[in-house]
């Protein structure tokens, strides 16, 4: 038969990542494309130990049916943990755990978002988190973006708008795709004027524990007297991807409709990710485990910039404080499509930056690359592969 | 700050069988509420087996990031496990490996109902599914349920109405709350109808392995040769609910829609989950452990219906052919909410009927019990209790 999808979902398109990761099949292939935590960053023997106890002290425990909001013990260790440099989870709060921080800009948008409605989004910004409002039919407004974060001329703005955004959605930390952090200074006015528009912000912050440089910044979300702050983090990118595993924390109001929401979508999270992210959490030294992370990202980091600066001066980009990727921006005068579909023949795949925008049709001549998949041998040969589509479309 | 919620998820409450269960930390309270498989049921030390294998010998292949459509190994174990009696999986149709089966539910929705439309339903029916279509604004209207399934006269009425419904959600084995199963007959017949009338079928089958008597009777999906029916089943009854795994299996065309709302809702399933899956498909005799499962129930079955034969001859119920679930029905002058408040305040709970209906403010004699769950021990006392309750509601 002929179905007749709804209004909603008409027309959406796979994540062009995805779809680009499901052609790497070809093992030459170099990726910088993915964002892929670094597999030797993964605490795998420490997981085996955990699970392995588990399984056979508490097996039930872990087979059986759990509860919607997560099972207890675990959530009691992660509020620690989000609370240990910072107060992110407030007395008027909740923490839930997800299956994954995408789910968290799912279940947001399903509760505060109307058909129509809009969405204020940094842009360009992680295409996955516009692919999760548009599902719900949603409309986004791009903010630009400056070095220090988002343009506070733009976001007031779109602020004062009529209709007004149900929420602003923001990645303050090492920003994918551009790398950029959003200063101390900025948060603050961002949530004034949160709180002068009533305008709750989405605060999405998963690779904040993976700085290399810089001082800390504290989270938007430390700074929320007043509950306009949904702050989602994830354990993908500091224990595991392959557990789906992430936290939200919100207002106590706001919980119970994301709560339902959740009933209605995966029941609750997969038991032996959450009991496993207790274990690390409360049995193994985190902050250590995630200096051990931190060193190899600055490693990779440094070694493709300096690589870059070497071989492709042609190529600008800003200094990321952390994260796992870099936001490259081409010379006037080379195509950036073109230079994306040369490196992809020569078997170097990195992300087109129009996938990052609101607007996929804006001219764009930036491209992101991550530093966290490859080796370092592929780090080398990938920029190599740069460094030879750049000479041959300069000519 | 006050939180707008969406239309759609405004005036949402949770599960009532949830809340229940929450609440149930008193450990003297016997629960006929839930609808846990038998913790004795769980392939525990094969999974401890095989996640000690898989974490030793390809920890990378299990935490790292992997394909929203569910790891391929695992998908062709499920695809084989699916085809092993009937064909369900047609040439025409994909497979998806999701986080339990009410994610199906979630997605479906999603991609093929708009706020407002019509979705028809099974009335009783699992409660939870309710929740998931209610969560887009999907308009719920019941059909009758019959000793053989649904009413075929009313479906045909809802079917030919105007507007005509998304979908029609239906459980044909074992349904929940009722536990009736839906004769071959009647199976054609919805098929034929849906044809007919351009609806497609949700077929929900989580309890279809577990018959404890009759004859198999073979899936609507099996009969579908036009890509009308969408069908759903999962783990969590024949290996266990914590891992959280369910696949479902529809036309290509409806599939791709289906995948990009995963993408934007929870990227892909716990890896874990699907490679210890693949294991105990490949590497165990499901079959068999199936068969133990059913022996399990069927005494579990037996056991609580002939105490309620004894002890309780006014609570009539239909015998079910499997699942987990009896379906009472109290004689006039007995008020079921009463009777469900004093067994509650004897420290047994079971489940208001009406909670199961498209309109819970119908009057409803009915309540369901669960006899998956408690230990034969409990079965009894519970049984006693009803007896108790109706002993002292007679008077």
């Amino acid at each position: 038969m002929e179905f007749q999808i709804s209004n909603r979902m008409r027309g959406m398109k796979p994540s062009i990542i995805r779809e680009i990761l499901k052609q790497m099949s070809d093992p030459e292939l170099i990726s910088f494309a993915g964002g892929n935590p670094a597999a030797d960053s993964f605490p795998a023997a420490d997981i085996a130990r955990f699970s392995a106890e588990l399984l056979e002290n508490d097996p039930v425990g872990v087979l059986q049916y759990s509860v919607t909001e997560g099972v207890p013990a675990a959530r009691e260790a992660v509020r620690k943990f989000a609370n240990r440099h910072d107060e992110v989870v407030k007395d008027n709060d909740d923490l839930i755990l997800v299956s994954g921080s995408q789910q968290i800009l799912d279940f947001v948008t399903k509760c505060l978002c109307n058909e129509g409605d809009v969405v204020a989004v940094e842009n360009p910004a992680f295409l996955g988190a516009f692919l999760s409002f548009r599902c719900y039919g949603a409309k986004l407004v791009g903010v630009s973006m400056e070095e220090d974060g988002v343009d506070l001329t733009e976001l007031e703005k779109v602020f004062s708008a009529n209709p007004k955004p149900r929420f602003f959605y923001c990645i303050p930390n090492f920003q994918n795709p551009t790398g950029r952090t959003m200063s101390a200074e900025k948060r603050k006015a961002v949530y004034e004027l949160s709180v002068k528009y009533g305008v709750p912000i989405l605060e999405d912050d998963p690779y904040g524990e993976l700085r290399i440089s810089g001082q800390p910044v504290a989270p938007i979300k430390s700074l929320d007297i007043t509950g306009n702050v949904i702050y989602a983090a994830s354990f993908s990118k500091i224990m595991c991807p392959g557990m789906r595993l992430a936290y939200c924390v919100c207002d106590k109001a706001l919980m119970k409709s994301l709560v339902i929401a959740k009933q209605g979508s995966d029941v609750h999270t997969n038991v032996w990710s959450q009991r496993i992210c207790a274990q690390l959490l409360t049995r193994t030294d985190m902050d250590r485990h995630i200096e051990e992370i931190r060193q190899i990202y600055r490693e990779k980091a440094e070694y493709m910039m300096r690589l870059l600066d070497e071989k492709c001066p042609q190529i600008r980009y800003v200094r990321p404080e952390g994260g796992m990727f870099l936001w490259g921006t081409l010379p006037d005068g080379i195509d950036m499509q073109e230079f994306v579909k040369r490196c992809l023949e020569r078997k170097l795949a990195v992300v087109p930056g129009n996938a990052f925008l609101v607007d996929e049709t804006q001219p764009c001549q930036n491209f992101r690359m991550n530093f966290s998949t490859p080796t370092k041998a592929n780090i080398e040969k990938g920029v190599e592969i740069m460094a030879a589509v750049l000479a041959e479309m300069d000519r």
